[in-house]
């Protein structure tokens, strides 16, 4: 029996119907892996823009091998820091120049390897990067949203094998934070309290999603799931900014843990899934920090998204966040 | 040099970046068919669920040969039309049971065909079997929102390679129509006027983005595409809802002439790509006669959508739309 679930936070509904897993197919796809030049791996570091950033061995220099984590500006660039953010009209619509940052985050210098197999160490030094970028262009007031964001695989959008993530800094908001702040400012109106926390609370209380928990973040997949799979890692303690948390070495530490953790149930319950990871954290230049409460949300990208979902924003998941979580949950991770 | 184009419904921008094509990759996919048995063939008519409406020879009998176009329920439907509509809390949260409708259109009984190779007569017919099934479900006042749509391709989300559409009725507006028609409204608050009308007309104006016009339709690339060669097909008179096309036997003749023209560019073009084609038309039970205009969308999948697009509702589309446009408009239709 099917089911239509809201999400707390937007107007987004999902359809939770499990026959749907049921049907024939037509489709058999293959996919194979072609080894070009590597423009991430030693020796090639010339390849990509100047470093931005790295954490690398003292007796390195910058732009030579000898770092284990390394930030470059994306040689494809969807967007350019070099030009003038201009705003203007086109005739009825609106038009802003391609300013903003776009860059890679070089997760390791090992080229086949993936997230589950990093050490504690390496999980933690990746966070480091995304915490120093982070703050470092939130400084440029023209920036008005960051989206941190890793594309795992093919079907997850990924154009190279080498692990990395990526960072794109923006000058707009995109729709679907201003959604989700709608949303929890909503909300909190209505109760006076933040949606996230709630999220928390009746999650902790009911234990049906809950994959694991740890002293600072819960790790569930959400009630209204749009993906089969579809996890959230969520900190138990109020904050509307990732950046905040360069304040606290142990929780960055602790973030690690959690992730090294669902990563490794995650790449054996759904054997090396391709996935997007997204960190949602609030805006700048408007005042969310009551209603909005930072978060990652991972995505795996196992099924195809139809045009139903596409034209509807509302999604058919053929997989409970119950059933999920329960399997998620029995898989022993490797730490 | 990039630039991030605003929808004039919504608040979603998009980037549109051409660089962004040139990226190197590693991952080659490949896509073969299966021949199975197909439900949807001559002779298999009692392996779906019994026929909604068919247009037969009149010696033909109900659930046998002799059909052109065939509307059945989905076998592996998402919703339940015989369940009762129940709204209840769950917790902190929303859930509706899954009442509603999921039919498939049979568009024909060729198996191996594509809609470009459609006769005229083939692609109005289908029209009729949208326009009567969708006229009929709307009776049911328990239903909000009609959805037709069509994936075609493994990655645009078909499993079954026979020509087909689909149709999902639903007890709740979906996000994106909500979000639609709540830009149409500032839109109307603020300038008096329907905000498609006004596409259409400033469109003709500068026409830089359209494939074709014909008496009553526009098919233009929009302004702020999400994807390459995403089309819209519009009607140039202001109606909010699709059905209404039934009282217009011309019109509807004419809008097949228009799909014909259209599709049969675009297979050309894109070399039979994988798209999703939507047909978006105003919900019931709330009046937003004068702000809304009924439309379709057409959306190629032929790129990946990535997890800075799927955290951000922010597309990165490295081919614009006045390119695009310009490409389909060269092709020779096939009428």
């Amino acid at each position: 029996m099917s089911e239509l679930r809201k999400d707390p936070l937007t107007n987004r509904w999902v359809i939770i119907s499990e026959d749907r897993a049921k049907r024939p197919m037509n489709y058999v796809e293959e996919e194979r892996i072609e080894e070009l030049y590597c423009p991430f791996d030693y020796g090639n570091e010339n390849s990509t823009p100047n470093e931005l950033l790295s954490f690398r061995s003292p007796d390195s220099k910058a732009n030579e091998s000898g770092w284990w984590v390394r930030v470059v500006p994306n040689k494809f660039s969807a967007l350019k820091e070099n030009i003038i953010l201009d705003k203007s009209p086109y005739g009825i619509y609106d038009r802003v120049s391609g300013f903003g940052y776009h860059e890679v985050i070089i997760e390791t210098p090992e080229h086949n390897t993936n997230v589950s197999h990093f050490s504690l160490k390496q999980m933690e030094e990746v966070f480091w990067a995304y915490l120093k970028r982070f703050n470092s262009l939130k400084e440029d007031k023209r920036i008005k949203y960051i989206q941190i964001f890793k594309n795992y695989g093919k079907k997850a959008g990924a154009s190279l094998v080498h692990p990395h993530s990526q960072l794109i800094a923006t000058s707009i908001v995109p729709v679907n934070l201003i959604d989700e702040i709608e949303g929890a400012k909503k909300y909190f109106n209505f109760k006076n309290r933040c949606v996230f926390c709630d999220i928390v609370k009746y999650e902790e209380e009911v234990n049906e999603r809950i994959i694991f928990k740890s002293e600072n973040f819960i790790v569930f997949e959400p009630y209204a799931s749009r993906f089969p799979y579809e996890t959230w890692i969520m900190p138990r303690f109020h904050s509307h900014d990732f950046g905040e948390l360069e304040k606290n070495e142990d929780i960055v530490k602790e973030l690690a843990e959690v992730s090294k953790n669902f990563y490794s149930r995650f790449f054996k319950v759904l054997n090396n899934p391709p996935y997007n990871m997204l960190i949602h954290t609030a805006p700048f230049g408007e005042d969310c920090s009551k209603e909005y409460h930072w978060h990652i949300e991972i995505i795996p990208r196992i099924t195809n998204i139809a045009g139903f979902e596409w034209g509807t924003g509302f999604y058919i998941n053929s997989v409970s966040p119950e059933k999920a979580a329960d399997e998620l949950k029995k898989e022993e991770p490797f730490l």
